[in-house]
């Protein structure tokens, strides 16, 4: 069986990867808010950290009633029970990636997980 | 204490994550590896699954001995056991998003452990 999985993700509107790629350590989204658009609800999490990086367009999050403007190149962690709403600019689109995964599940990271190998 | 951590990453060559936004669920990194170049050894993991996404560029990954062409759009995971090396391509620089997690961390996920609120 192989030791890997791969899809490809276009201009979709979002994508959930979690079923797609078999994964089991994370959940990850691929999003993206018209201009003037926003998710339609405010949500927190029982147990998930959120990690979100904006890769193209603009936009706003509010967290907590704070509001935190958003470019392309922000990246943010959001506790699990920060309440958040996410908004594209109104004259820009924004697109971003939500990684959503166990707070405090990560042990050894990195070198310290890895095995690398001389050739 | 605020709820969330923020950062911008530019053209930074590598960029990681887990400090500077303090996870604790995932490490996170953003890598650029001009055209020709390549990581300069092959890894696996032992516990954790990494999900790699490639967000500009071309290349190519060897999982296990096979090749695997690699463009804009792509996400992969890679089991924990599976040993990994990245290349750009000739012609092109590439840059991916590297997402390590614990295998077999999460539980339950998005609506599953979402709190939704009205207003």
């Amino acid at each position: 069986m192989s030791n890997y999985t791969k899809t490809h993700i276009g201009d979709e509107g979002r994508v959930e990867l979690h079923e797609t790629l078999s994964l089991t350590g994370a959940e990850i989204s691929i999003n993206k808010l018209p201009a003037g658009a926003n998710v339609p609800f405010i949500h927190s999490h029982k147990n998930n950290e959120e990690i979100y990086g904006i890769v193209d367009g603009k936009g706003k999050v509010i967290i907590d009633n704070e509001t935190i403007e958003l470019k392309a190149g922000d990246w943010l962690k959001i506790n699990p029970e920060a309440k958040r709403q996410f908004f594209a600019a109104s004259d820009s689109q924004i697109t971003y990636i939500c990684i959503q995964v166990k707070e405090n599940s990560l042990d050894a990271f990195t070198a310290d997980d890895a095995i690398v190998y001389s050739y």
